[in-house]
């Protein structure tokens, strides 16, 4: 009996999955995934130069890296990736189920939701912003977001391997299901007649998510109504608009120092 | 009688400074820039196109466009320029007296130093935060720091149009100077005894300048020896460090909101 469509379909979809791999480069992202025991690492490319400077790193790993000649390095990396002779494939990291990571841990739990936030440089400031200021995650939709690459690993400058970044199906759902485990979801739009300090002292003790949409377009529609409010940084200029990852780290900062 | 050495040196550098030029680009950039009154623009290159889209920018400007053929587009850009069809040739801009700049103006005066800050997409972001946070300046030494070019434009998103971005022959002595208008002059650093809030706090009313230093080397000796005090912006998690505009962005919000 032939299978139904929908069976194949969602078949193929995970073997898709399975076989999603990343390539990181550069001397430092491939250090940090080296020394990352979840990290799932499959090959090891290195010119003689760079084994020896990681060679800590890779001893640790167990790795047996493939060492490349530096002239013909033969990585597939886009040609602009500044890899300094080291490239490292590996499966994206498993963080877990959703409510596990957004409950667990020490201090007040905080998490920041992207709403189509695709600049992989703002997504990676953002991954270093979470994990400084102790959030529990960074959430994004599955689809229209940046994805996990050497070019966000690159610029999240090891963040990429501490900080759970999840990808979700639909952000919406996600910010139900933080809702439904207390959180206070708080999203930032420069139109908003509360201040984001007023939205945290609304808040109180309870945990708070962040919301950012993508510059320009905002917030849609459809996260807007979901959160619980939308608060303002005060702007002192008449003009102007801070970037997305700026916006980040202030609101990040409010949510810790200034409660 | 033949001119002595150092006279010739001195308007060879005079000659240099009023040839140098920056072309502008994107629509966004040039936008902003002809429709800037402080602004000396010399050549404006567009394509049909890019006219349609700029008709009341380059009509208030009263430019003369050189249309140009998209396909052969000839402003001297660098190759991965997204230029969208529009080029302008403009000098840097004069904000005026250093002094001038730093005490004038609305608000309790702020300012931000770069101290070594090279890359322009972490400029840009800084300009557009000072614009936003209502600081009179940004001041960094005029070697070994983003230089006012195209780039540094396009990812300052309008703010180099608008907010004083003054270069100084030596920051050791701009920074001197400040303490001289009254300034209580904070560096950032992730070693700091004192946490941001707490330096706001001793600084009271008195005007605060914050004091940046590039990822990796941060502050240099001198630059630290000249602060008033140093402090850290506090950190949650065990690791990782925050994005040198995100630092920006959070010394500025806390200069402003939290005081």
């Amino acid at each position: 009996m032939k299978k139904p469509d929908w069976v194949i379909d969602k078949e193929r979809a995970k073997r898709a999955a399975a076989a999603e791999t990343i390539w990181l480069f550069g001397l430092h992202a491939v250090r940090d995934a080296l020394m990352n025991p979840r990290r799932v690492r499959l090959r090891l490319l290195v010119t003689k130069n760079a084994a020896d400077k990681l060679a800590d790193a890779i001893a640790a790993s167990g790795m047996v890296p493939e060492i490349e000649d530096a002239r013909v390095f033969s990585a597939p990396l886009a040609p602009d990736s500044v890899h300094q002779g080291a490239a490292l494939e590996v499966k994206p990291l498993d963080w877990g189920r959703f409510e596990e990571v957004c409950v667990s841990g020490k201090g007040a739990p905080l998490v920041v939701l992207l709403d189509r936030v695709t600049d992989p440089h703002n997504v990676g400031a953002i991954l270093r912003s979470a994990e400084v200021f102790g959030a529990r995650a960074v959430i994004a939709p599955r689809h229209h977001s940046a994805p996990e690459t050497g070019a966000l690993a690159k610029t999240a400058s090891g963040a990429l391997e501490r900080q759970p970044y999840l990808r979700v199906m639909n952000l919406a759902d996600a910010m139900e299901a933080l809702k439904r485990m207390g959180y206070v979801l708080l999203g930032l739009d420069g139109e908003a007649g509360l201040t984001l300090a007023e939205g945290l002292a609304r808040a109180g003790k309870r945990p708070v998510a962040i919301v950012l949409g993508a510059e320009g377009p905002g917030l849609r529609e459809k996260t807007r109504e979901t959160c619980d409010a939308l608060v303002r940084v005060p702007f002192l200029g008449e003009f102007g608009s801070l970037n997305v990852s700026n916006a980040a780290a202030v609101a990040l900062y409010a949510a810790t120092a200034g409660r």
